[in-house]
């Protein structure tokens, strides 16, 4: 598959910063975007069309030779994105125009494309299978930082720290101390991540109006041989209008942020002279004061934190879906959750970035 | 205990809806309304420095008779609220003022009373208290409400309706299948609110700066004492800066408010004259339209799920604490979270009276 | 008129912070709260049908003597408040509730009682009544305070001041520096404020759908009339569904919270021991840090802006009207907008406090 | 100037909407985005560093002739887009690595470049100049849609409609009377988005601590050169952190979505079947039900009033800044500002669309 051959698509990556020309690398780096790129997003839409047509024919519902066929030509198709875009401008998403190729591909075996399925069959599935990518980028970002946290407390930690509360002077504590705290609200993340990705990685097989009626009697056999395919779990109907476990996921993602902000602004006060609690080598310098060392990547993590903590606040609105399928809460969704994902493993990654460049923490003597 | 009888507060009770003179019965309801009463809130502020100066006792950081005659003073105490007013004023927290009428009331006991404690112990603790009284309103309610969608179900669930999506009219479902969309993420709230109410109602113990160290070696068993008394679960250290269960227990919260949006703003749509495909008695009449017949509690739970979406917000805000306390975020969480629990006590209160109002659904003939 | 002379409410003032027995002087002060007390709000109710009563007389659709009783009876009435709180929960609003005391009250008179208008009349016209008072208050505390600030920068405005950037020091500045990026935005915020409330203090009077039929040829004049009575502007026809004013005024008095919370939040900056660039008196004590000197009203200016920078979202959300009135989106209004007039008067308040507790600003020596 | 000549940057457009292969035409369109394109932001960048050699000649801080020449390298330059992205990457913005790159190129002129300037004013100056064309394109954009607006009035101002009030039929109203509470708010955008853009498009100029003391005694001369030279306005001082008139652009942009949401989501109700008060040509498909015509666009307006109802909350927190630059909340107005403005010149495109597509409005027969 070679999604980007007729990519002509309009991106300048100027209005977002994740996929920005120069912001892009301050606020994500090469391999979170790599989950969202053009190649990976198509290539779980054609994933799950794919699994489809396999289960199409495993239950019956198409001959098997059509079935194969079909598979067979999703597996060299190759999308005309600019026809994408043009079809999403018309009917809002971008799966009618697709599948209009893919049928088009198949020739005499269309009839294994798609068959049954609704838009949103595609497209939630094939979301589902990013954020699977993006648990597991978490899962590893969050793991490799509880070790460089506890690499720091090896180091640092018995050193004298003076322990402060509503930003005044309380009592002395240890660099240990400062660093549990920010060390143990991560670890209960990666459980809760496992928890809510779980929830979160169910197959979407619904049909129009999201009842299954499409494929008559072995609906839930195919449901669950589409999710097996794809390694997903299967629910016991659809979900389209159930956004929680959605919602769920990306407040572990905030929560996540929500945690790092606080590590990230306590590292800010650190630094700060006559404070001098924390030293960092290569901090961000200034177009006119060459002697500054900013703690750039620490700013950065209150600054996603509170990016994050603002986007889900939409995520909620978008689970006031009208009857069968909302339009208008459905497209809010695909607006935020991407940021908000690509915020958290981004921050993970300046998170560790910080940690690496930290040569000293604890008291001025 | 009788918190009131000095209770010479300034309590207008106008700004908030839910303890509205007038609005009050709309926005919530008595039940709701009193596990945030002040006797109640009281009450769990008297019971952590209860199970704190029996646990001192047993732990032998104060004798035991004094432990005992400590804990009897507090038995009868009786709180200057207006006192607690000003001094809330000048400290930012009722505590420093309140340990002081404690400790007056306790005379040459006074050393078994908050020693080693923090303000945040006792905020903190008395908190999940009222959070575990809101769980167990919350899950009664889902329970019943989950029940009477099944009564509906068995009612009128074979009855045709039209399946609309993006608000067009799609292909025919059964009034089963909308109230299974209804139905199904209570049920998966029930168990996800009882995970976050555990991870939530752990007791707060840390002392000034949350390590612990005030009480000397025998801390751990302390808390576990206390945490024991007070029937809560006992964290490996303190959670001042920690805020991620809150968030939790509040997302849980506010899932809730969006699935019942959901069902709300359906009904609302299904009530159109036009539509005509659900009947309710008793809604609200006009000031002029005499001949109205509002879907005022359907349109109540839009505004809920609106609210809550937009407080929780706040909340991820909050868990972005400076060092060992930060009074800026902590007290943000106070304006909200109380407000967010009550949306939803409220909210399953108004669904269940919906429930019980509708005459009939599905499609007119 | 003795609003509170049946009120037999069920206010706890516990769940909203404004009105709580105990946090209520810490987050407002009596002076604000009193804006929203029952008796002023009722008030501005009462205020509205007697213009309208008065206006009905005016135009002739009643005759002028039973204009002229019916205010008469309106001068004299005294609410039943558990009624209001009774037809709120029915109706999901007071004025049926209302109406129906009203009219019995004026007897053989109630035809010039509420006659052609609609709750929104008096409910968004009674609210105007009530922004109007907040917009007072916040111009003389706006003003106060810039003179505050005018007069800390007599008298420590040349004092060096390292000035920070991204948390780190970067070249010197002097205390007026750092004053005038505090006063400057208080000062445009004068003029804001007067443009904002001067778009929102218009009369709402539309009639059962907005469109003033029901008045028939004379419900311009009406209109006109009504506003002249009450002081307010008249628009070309109803706003019910038009919130923008609403909206405006509402960020204006978030900007100065959010101004007011940088403010803040370089005042515990420079409070910092290491810092130490300025001093207060009467700080908060803590429970067992009797040393501690918190800058707890500094602190409170950031959670302020902050619950703030959080609600403007809901009232955002709240334009969003259906048709020619949203019950959903209106009832939205009620529980954010009196949190933020209450808020931002509060935190002008606060401040103002802190200004007069500064004994110092300036770099140590 | 070709700034792409050598931009390899890293952009797959998927992670924002608006940037996206195939979403990009749903959620904007190409003169939205040409708007923040890298030709365009870059663009911006070099007028300010170029009316700034200009205005450091111009008052005498460097000879006229090192100050044309440099003007002259200016001209001629064209970006190391990598390099830029490197240098964000580790100073947390742009302008360091630019300034180098600028300064390699002007040679021995170098000191007419950027001298006595910081990042902050290259980056503010730029957003505004960009803001000026967002401006310019709503008001367009604004007017026509009034025009369209007024038109549908005359083709169907007269056909009956049913008012209805809480989603319930009230009493008959004329389209005319709907279209109104659609126009009237549009035209009022009108003169608050002039007023917002004059106080926005100020030039940002305070060198590193916001003083302007680096210029020494003519700093306000050429403050008031560089302005006139961009077609700015003065301030009297730098505006580093005092971010109002930001986010008063920002709240007039989402007061126009919040009424397009208004007037989109009445567009959804209208077109129900049962309902049928409006026709649309040529609205979006389904993969699967091929007799649907979504409202697709009308959708959209309430998906962008609700996005933009949900950012604003974070540019409010942007405005806490701490001290005399705060990285943490600049920068977040970095990862929000661009996609308001987007999504509002994209409403107001779709919005336009729609009327377009209109056939009919008024109730059927």
């Amino acid at each position: 598959m070679a999604a980007n051959a007729r990519n002509a698509g309009p991106a300048y990556g100027m209005i977002g910063v994740f996929d920005h020309p120069w912001f892009g690398d301050l606020f994500a780096d090469a391999t979170t975007r790599q989950i969202w790129s053009t190649d990976r997003q198509f290539g779980h839409m054609i994933a799950f069309e794919t699994a489809l047509a396999r289960g199409l024919g495993h239950i019956g519902n198409v001959p098997l030779d059509m079935s194969q066929a079909a598979v067979k030509s999703l597996k060299g198709f190759s999308p005309d994105i600019p026809a994408l875009m043009a079809g999403t401008a018309r009917d809002g998403l971008p799966i009618p125009a697709l599948i209009e190729q893919l049928r088009d591909a198949a020739g005499p075996h269309a009839a294994a494309i798609h068959t049954g399925a609704t838009s949103q069959d595609v497209l939630d599935t094939a979301l589902v299978l990013s954020l699977r990518e993006v648990a597991a980028l978490t899962t590893t970002r969050l793991m490799t930082l509880v070790q460089a946290l506890a690499d720091l407390d090896k180091r640092f930690g018995k050193k004298p720290l003076m322990g402060r509360t509503r930003m005044q002077a309380a009592l002395p504590i240890t660099v240990s101390d400062r660093l549990h705290q920010w060390r143990a609200p991560l670890e209960n993340y990666q459980m809760e991540l496992a928890d809510k990705t779980e929830q979160a990685c169910v197959v979407q097989l619904g049909g129009p109006v999201g009842t299954r009626a499409t494929w008559g009697a072995k609906a839930d056999d195919l449901a669950h041989h589409v999710a097996e395919t794809l390694g997903l779990t299967t629910p016991t109907g659809s979900w389209h209008t159930q956004r929680a476990s959605l919602v769920g996921f990306a407040n572990v993602m905030t929560q996540i942020t929500g945690s790092l902000a606080k590590m990230g602004q306590d590292i800010c006060l650190m630094a700060q002279q006559g404070i001098d609690e924390i030293a960092l080598e290569g901090g961000g310098t200034s177009s006119v004061m060459r002697h500054k060392n900013n703690p750039v990547r620490a700013e950065l993590l209150v600054t996603l934190g509170r990016f994050n903590a603002t986007q889900i606040s939409g995520l909620h609105h978008a689970m006031i879906h009208e009857q069968e399928r909302s339009g208008a809460a459905w497209t809010l969704e695909w607006m935020i959750l991407p940021q908000i994902c690509t915020a958290t493993c981004a921050a993970l990654g300046s998170a560790l970035d910080i940690c690496r460049k930290i040569t000293h923490i604890g008291s001025k003597d």
